[in-house]
């Protein structure tokens, strides 16, 4: 482990303990309780908060402060409450990750049972649009000059509909015969890196930034998150399902496709064949042919390569920021999203 | 038919024609296309657009100006463009109707299929997701100065945020023995009401108008939207099937609570047996009787009596008003609410 990651597990470990008191704080289980437990059930059962501590990180780097010396509730010299924005940005994540699994018809996330397997569908569709509003009013509770509120309020928006607008794209290529990898890669960054996005160039939003900041914080973030989806899709093969927590190779089984499989398929690798798409009837020896097919096609490497071309991009974007722990760390968080092994 | 339901038709329906261009012009079909034609679905298929109306016509009041005599698009001394925060709330109510007829798998919706049945799941999800965070960037398109932006967003995302607890609250009471009808009022407040409240205040706060105004027409919303919800339980109950566009009296066979049957029950009315509860074996006889019993028990005169209050109480706030045309149409418009018969 080198000392990078090292270092970002524990920047990302104690802000995540900070997060989670403000969400406690923020999004307590009031009346009626069955929408609000229902509301915090999945962001009760873990995650990394990764997007969270992208926003505080990011903060702390643009005011040119030491980690955790500013007061997040409290934050530069307008006293913006960037840990509401914080949580703001963790409940949007909650919001798509429960309606998605309705969608997908996922029965387990984070270990526990969806939330519409654990109540039902109608309340789990209820307390994803109970998230989508709160995430707004977090943002307003940010509390920083209205000008700014605004737009981070349409920063915020229009990522929430960019997210929808890949997760309809993504419906629409499993029905297709044939996606070309740069579509792919759009839809990821609709799906999935928009929020990263927007969850570092909302802080510099709300403290002032000059444009540029913003820009190359959103750039950042763009970067970072594209690396992270095909990362989890690098994931899928080569982490033992144990650590994974789902069965390894399931992106294969449920024939869904990834830049892996897409760039495979254009090297001539049928694809659809490369595993018995009945869950039951796949050994571990069915999952490393697989991978090792996929890897004699080159595909595997041109994943890898193409998330650290990202993650260097997405590093070099942070010399805008004044030098210091804060940006280093965001430097390593970005290593780290291709470096991590679930 | 009074003058004044004459006035009200009128003037809601050339507002509606408004209104149907504006949802056109921001809300175009694009990519991807199936989700924003699935997103435009119900808004397509009809509606009477009163809670743009109420929007537009609380706006022309404020400014005290002739009806259609300002520029909705930019509208007042400061531009705001009032016809981006009518589509707003129209897209809200879209978006939790979608939600709404798959929570309680309706098939029907506005005569035509609801979106999850034309379409599917999936895509009836994020339509109404979509559709969601489109109210948010329509709401910041109105291009008022920022501080009054900031209220618009906060006063509509706790709105959303009440409309889903409402939602809730309405599933739980389904699933409670008795619900007392003040709780009922309560419910209908937060699913409906709320709102007709935003659609009332929203451009007094855009607008720039007095606390006094936005406090007033909030009250005003609240008072029509319940009056209107008590409206839609008793039209259940009188209006033919043909002009109801569903079967007359489906609240009593789907054991659904009603301001009426919670008044009948405490009145020793056996609600539950009114009628048959399997849909085919009910006859237009049956809900004849149904209607008789809970007219001897007082019950529709009480739930008309209430309406009838809630309209009276609303209109008497909008003496802080100017007085005109616009201000006539409101008073007009509450007095409908309780008129119509579908």
């Amino acid at each position: 482990m080198s000392a990078g990651r090292d270092r970002v597990e524990r920047a990302v470990e104690r802000r995540r303990e900070l997060v989670n008191e403000g969400i406690a704080e923020m999004l307590p289980v009031q009346r009626p309780e069955r929408l609000y437990e229902a509301s915090r059930y999945l962001l009760d059962a873990g995650g990394k908060r990764l997007r969270p501590a992208v926003l505080l990180l990011a903060a702390e780097a643009i005011e040119g402060v030491e980690p955790f010396e500013g007061d997040y509730r409290s934050f530069g010299t307008d006293d913006v409450d960037v840990m509401a924005a914080a949580v703001s940005i963790e409940v949007i994540q909650s919001f798509t990750l429960i309606h998605d699994d309705i969608m997908d018809d996922d029965d387990v996330r984070r270990g526990v049972p969806a939330v519409h397997r654990e109540y039902d569908l109608e309340t789990a569709i209820l307390a994803g649009d109970t998230l989508y509003s709160k995430a707004f009013e977090y943002m307003l509770d940010a509390d920083a000059p209205a000008d700014r509120t605004v737009r981070a309020l349409d920063e915020l928006a229009q990522t929430c509909t960019r997210i929808c607008e890949g997760q309809a794209l993504d419906v629409e290529f499993e029905e297709r015969p044939t996606v070309a990898p740069e579509e792919y890669l759009d839809m990821v960054e609709f799906k999935t890196a928009v929020l990263y996005a927007a969850a570092a160039a909302i802080p510099a939003i709300l403290l002032g930034a000059d444009e540029e900041v913003v820009e190359a914080l959103r750039g950042y973030g763009l970067d970072v998150g594209r690396a992270f989806q095909i990362q989890d899709d690098l994931l899928d093969l080569t982490t033992p399902s144990e650590t994974l927590g789902k069965q390894r190779g399931s992106d294969l089984i449920e024939g869904k496709r990834t830049i892996v499989s897409l760039h495979a398929r254009e090297q001539g690798v049928d694809v659809d064949t490369l595993v018995p798409h009945e869950r039951e009837s796949v050994t571990e020896a069915d999952i490393d042919d697989a991978v090792a097919e996929l890897s004699a096609a080159g595909s595997i490497e041109y994943a890898r390569e193409m998330a650290h071309e990202y993650v260097e991009r997405g590093k070099n974007r942070l010399t805008v920021l004044p030098e210091g722990e804060a940006r280093e760390t965001l430097v390593d968080i970005a290593d780290y999203l291709v470096e991590r092994e679930y």
